[in-house]
């Protein structure tokens, strides 16, 4: 059985896991979920790796909500450039969905924005742990989550 | 027995290890503190990574407050990037505590920011010492510290 | 036989993948293709990876379409970062293509971009093959890809 | 007999490792200097960790003097996340002591800064030589160098 | 005989290695040279690491022009700090030597510097290989390359 580990923080004003864990439910493919809660982006890397090495998980969703400042900038910077060094350490894919507080400035939309890119992300974990060419068919096609695809360029 | 580490500095402008010294003891948890002081932030990783290996510690709670100029953001840029490094190393969590000292112009304002930071996040780094959802709780709730919780997005 | 890695996103907005293959056809060196597609550019470092780790590849192509926000300017710097960690991790080259979606405002211009960066960097590759001296009689040219080279400066 | 390594440069306008051998040598620790001077600081780091692993130093002051210009300020950053990094390979300290050439527009005001600077580092790095507790007294007292300390927030 | 790495690029509009070269055979050290060329800056950290580990090479120069927009400043940034990670991966020195082509609007005038900064860097490579103290009589001197010594500050 595949095992998909969900890292989220306290910080994220949206319970972005519980999306994650419908997706993983809903897609019917048996995949068990371990889930992960920390403070804030800055400690998912090491809980991402922990999910790895200490909790046998195949892939990980890195779920965070930064804020809107610059010093929020920087540190959503510093977590994906951890979140990269934990992949090159395990040989195993993080997805990182981040929405960003100043991404909208309508709650609902970001509410919105979350439940699309986590839900598109699940979906991406559940196809890379089935091989690396699965998202084949979507190469170049300017496939966007938490926004409409912005499609292939027009030649 | 569990072991907290807390690393804080000399350019500190607040006792900040007396607070969470006080945290830990209010805890009631039985835990032990190593105390390791450097001159500053980007002094930190190395002391915490020391903290780990050399002194048994199993969470590490990294105390700083960075100065207001723009050389001051790169040096707390600098420690966070080792700061995370160090976690992944090690695969434990530092929890990195900082107060700018831009963020008030206000010294009590600072100093009240501080306590409640650094109380806070001996808590966390307590409940991360029980395992990795016990902080489930919270997640998605907008947590904040230093400042009110912003709470979860309205919809 | 040598093997050359194609890694390639679906948020880019051109099929890269398919100029680098045709690249590699058309240089009847009978050199072996390897493809994994992943979201986005963060996701090619470890997919470059697990190409030469888990694929037998002997250098790596990393494609991507990095958008015109400055949040995708700092995933392609993070992507370029992991990029060159992989390679220092495993002693094999990727050469990586991006095509910065703010490069043109015309998008016959950016395929047109694409395809000269894609297949020139794709005949570097099988250069890089052969050895280090390969690319030795184009050093200190001004040669470029996706524009036209820039040429030696005139003394 | 404890070790210091020196590490200098060639670009530093003022004999910043004179000040720290004489520091040094005041300090009538019996402690032995190992000098290592590099063209600029971004050699610093290699130069550091040879002094850890082929000259047997205990703990090494890294000492340059960075450019005003800003393709100056990223060399020193450059610098500065290398220097962190062979602290963490090491789990030794390094105390980085640069004094950037736009800190005054006075020489002479910026040799004194390097006098004071490098002088108190050296007192910090023999004390780091003692025990993570050694520098305990000065936490969180707003200590500075090369500057008049900022002392602790007035509540 | 002791071995320099000459890694170049294609991009550069200068044939630096040349200079080097030049300057390697002038010194008189019987020195064996080994190049490697490769197509821009991000590509130089890999074959650095490969002609210390592949080559034998005691020392390398990193060759390199980058652009003048603010994405051949990323990629110069990334570059350095690969260079540096390189020589701490391996202990040996890779003196970087990048010539920007925004250093000066006069295509001589950056020819010049190119001259200039190349052969007194080699000169520096040559020196090192003799040991950490053989530029120790340089240390704070103000010294340059490409452009004039600034000198020692005057007190």
């Amino acid at each position: 059985m595949k095992r998909i580990g969900i890292a989220d923080t306290m910080f994220s004003r949206h319970d972005m896991a519980k999306i994650a864990e419908k997706a993983v439910f809903d897609s019917e493919e048996g995949i068990k979920v371990e889930r992960y809660t920390v403070p804030g982006v800055k400690d998912l890397p090491v809980a991402c790796k922990k999910l790895f090495e200490e909790h046998g998980c195949d892939i990980v969703l890195a779920l965070g909500m930064p804020g809107p400042m610059p010093i929020d900038k920087v540190c959503a910077h510093e977590a994906s450039q951890g979140l990269i060094n934990v992949q090159l350490m395990t040989n195993r894919h993080i997805l990182e969905v981040f929405v960003h507080l100043d991404e909208s400035d309508d709650e609902r939309e970001l509410v919105r924005m979350a439940e699309d890119r986590v839900r598109k992300h699940t979906l991406n974990a559940i196809a890379l742990l089935k091989g690396k060419e699965e998202l084949g068919r979507f190469a170049g096609k300017g496939i966007r989550q938490g926004h409409a695809d912005a499609g292939p360029l027009r030649i």
